[in-house]
C-alpha cells in the first residue's frame, strides 16, 4: 500500500465513508458491485456519491458532480477501482481525469481479470497519485456476491438454517428475527435471491417496507405442485420464481398471478438452479432450509459435493430440544469440512454463527 | 439503590475493582464465596483485599488492615454483605464498626436466607450509611456457584460439550482450549470439580500451571472398572475420586495411587453425586461430556428431568461434520427446555456458547 506522508490515517476513515454510502444500495445493484465514492479537499467532504442501480450513473460520477469544481485538486476515495470502459456510463478513470483530481484512494481493484489494474493505469498515466488497497477486506466483504460471480460465473451461495443448543435441526426463526433490525429481514434485503421449499409467508406479506428477493421456490417433486401461498402475492411482495421440470407440474391456478413466473429447466439441480441465477443477473442466493426441506435437502448434498456453497449461517435457538430428533441434513461417505472465520453475534434470544465453506480470493 | 449525593458514578467502579480483587481467588474459595474489598478515601483507594480461601479472614479484614487508620471516616466497598456471626473469624460488620468507616457501599446481601441483612442492620445501628446492590448482577454472577448451593443445598451444575455447525455432537475440545487463555483451561480453574467418564489426559499433566478442580469419575458400569490414566497422578495433578457402587468395580491396582481415592455410593446417579460433592464443600460442578459418554449419556438425561443442571456451555468447532452422525444425548419424551441468557463468544476458531437452563433468583 502506498500512501502520501501524513494522510495515512485519513485514507481509512474516508474509506470507511465510502463503505457506508456505497451500502445505501444493499441489495440493489446486481450484476453490478457496491460502490461509494468520496472527494476531500484541504480535509473537507466536498462530493459524495454512491451506485444506485444497474444503469444508473456509477459512485463517481455522482461524487463528482456532487463537488463540481472543488473536484480540481482533490482527493477521491473510492471503494473499488474505476471503471475505464465504454458501457452504459463513459469510463469513471476519464471523468476523473477530466476532473483533474489529485489523487485517487481506491479501495480494492477491479475483480475481473480482464479489466483489472486498468483504470489504475489509466489514472497514473493522466499524473493521477493512485493508492490502492486502503480498508480492502471491508471493501472486498461488502461485495462477496459480487466478486464471486465475477470470478466464478456463479451467484455467491449462503446457507442458512436453524439448530437448537443440543444440535437438532429446528424448522423456524427466532422471535423478532423478521422485525425492523432483524437479523432475517436484513438477510433479505442483502441477498439478491432466496431458495425455498415453499414461498416466504411469515409476517412478510404485511411489512410496510420493501422486501425484493426473488424467491424461488423448487417443484422438483413431482407428486405435487409447489406450496405457494398467493394471499402474498400483492404488489409490494417479491417476485417469485417456480423452477420446474415439467410445466405440469404447476398449475394454471397456482401461476395466474402476474407476479409467479414458472420456468422450466433440464433438470433440477444446485448447479442448474445457480446458473438460472446467474444468467438472471443475481450476485448473491440464500439458500434457506426451512418449511417442507426434503427437496432442499437433495439439493443441498449436491451442492456440498460440488462445493456449489461459500458460506453458512446458522440460527442457534435459545433451547434445549428434546422432542425433535431431526438433524441437519448431511452426509456419511465424505470427510468432514473445515469451516474459515467462524464468528457469532447476537440476534435477538439466538445467537448467529457465521463461516466459511470455500474460500475466494481476488 | 440508595447513594450519597454526587458519587454514584465512583461507586460502580469502586465496586468494579472489589469484583476484580475478589477473582484472584478464582476456584480457591469454596464453600466460601469470592469476596473482594477496598477501602476508599478522598476519592483515593487507601486499602483492599480479597478473600483468599476458607479459614482465612475474610475481604474486609485484609482491606482495613491494608488502610490502617486511614479506615476512618472512609468507605468500604465490598462484593457481598459483611458478615454478622462468630465463625472461624470475629464478624465483619463488628470490624467495619471498629475502624470507624463513614460509610459501607454493598455489591449484594448475604444469600444465606437465615442471616441475610443482619449485617446491613448492625452496620446501619451503629450509624453508617449503607448503601446496597451497586454492580449487584456482576457481583452475583461471579458467585452463582456459591449462591446456588446455599439456596438449594446443591452444588451448581454447569454441561459442557461439544458440537460441529451442522449440530453433530464431537467427541473432542477445539485447538488451543487448554492452552493458558484457552476457556477450557479456565473452566478447569473456575470450578471446584469435574464429572468426567475418565481421568483428565489431554496436556494436562504436563501443564505447569496448577489446576485443581478434584476430578469425578463415574464407575457405574460393573462391566469394566474406569479408565484411570495414572501417569497422570503426579504431585501437581488434581486429586480423582472414583465414584462406584461396589469397591470391587476398581481394582487394587487403580487406587494405589495416594492421590485416586474411591468412594462407594449407594446408587449412582446426578443426584447422588451432587449430594457427595455438596458434602465435600464443593460449589460448583462441570459436567464434561467427554470419552466414553455411556454411562454419561444415562447420568445427564436423569438430570435434567430433575433439573439438576443449571448451565449449558457448549463450544461449537469450525467444521461441517460429515462422518458422524452421532447426536448431543436427549430425551424424546420431554418438552423443549428455553435457554435463558443464551449469548457467545469466541474461543480460538470456536464459538463458545452459554446459557442458563434454571433460573436462580435471591
Amino acid at each position: 500500500m502506498r500512501s502520501e506522508e501524513g494522510v495515512e490515517g485519513d485514507d481509512e476513515f474516508y474509506m470507511r465513508k465510502c463503505v457506508e454510502l456505497a451500502k445505501k444500495a444493499i441489495g440493489c445493484t446486481s450484476p453490478n458491485p457496491m460502490v461509494g465514492c468520496v472527494i476531500v479537499k484541504d480535509g473537507q467532504i466536498v462530493g459524495q456519491g454512491f451506485h444506485p442501480k444497474a444503469g444508473q450513473p456509477h459512485a463517481e460520477v455522482f461524487a463528482l458532480r456532487d463537488a463540481g469544481d472543488l473536484a480540481e485538486n482533490a482527493t477521491a476515495y473510492v471503494s473499488l477501482e474505476p471503471c475505464n470502459h465504454y458501457g452504459r456510463t463513459p469510463p469513471c478513470s476519464e471523468a476523473l481525469i477530466k476532473a483533474k483530481v489529485k489523487r485517487v484512494v481506491i479501495g480494492m481493484v477491479d475483480p475481473n481479470p480482464i479489466v483489472s489494474s486498468s483504470g489504475i493505469s489509466r489514472l497514473k498515466d493522466a499524473g493521477i497519485d493512485v493508492t490502492v488497497g486502503v480498508e480492502e477486506e471491508l471493501c472486498k466483504k461488502m461485495n462477496e456476491g459480487f466478486i464471486h460471480r465475477m470470478l466464478t460465473g456463479k451467484p455467491f451461495l449462503a446457507l442458512r438454517y436453524s439448530i437448537s443448543v443440543n444440535g437438532c435441526f429446528l424448522d423456524k426463526i427466532g422471535e423478532g428475527a423478521l422485525d425492523i433490525g432483524g437479523y432475517y429481514l436484513k438477510l433479505l434485503n442483502e441477498y439478491d435471491g432466496i431458495i425455498l421449499s415453499s414461498s416466504l409467508t411469515d409476517k412478510l406479506s404485511t411489512m410496510s417496507i420493501s422486501i425484493q428477493p426473488i424467491q424461488i421456490i423448487v417443484a422438483s417433486n413431482a407428486q405435487q405442485s409447489p406450496n405457494l401461498d398467493l394471499t402474498n402475492t400483492v404488489e409490494e411482495s417479491s417476485p417469485k420464481v417456480v423452477l420446474c421440470i415439467k410445466k405440469e407440474l404447476v398449475t394454471e391456478s397456482t401461476t395466474s398471478n402476474c407476479k409467479v413466473e414458472t420456468v422450466v429447466l433440464e433438470k433440477i439441480n444446485l448447479d442448474s438452479i445457480l446458473e438460472y441465477c446467474y444468467r438472471r443477473g443475481l450476485c448473491s442466493v440464500l439458500f434457506d432450509l426451512r418449511g417442507d426441506i426434503e427437496d432442499l435437502e437433495v439439493l443441498l448434498i449436491d451442492g456440498i459435493e460440488q462445493k456449489l456453497l461459500q458460506k453458512i449461517m446458522v440460527e442457534v435457538l435459545p433451547e434445549w430440544s428434546t422432542k425433535d430428533e431431526k438433524q441437519v441434513p448431511s452426509m456419511k461417505w465424505l470427510e468432514s469440512k473445515a469451516v474459515k472465520d467462524l464468528h457469532s453475534k447476537q440476534a435477538g434470544g439466538s445467537i448467529l454463527l457465521e463461516g466459511y465453506l470455500e474460500c475466494f480470493d481476488i
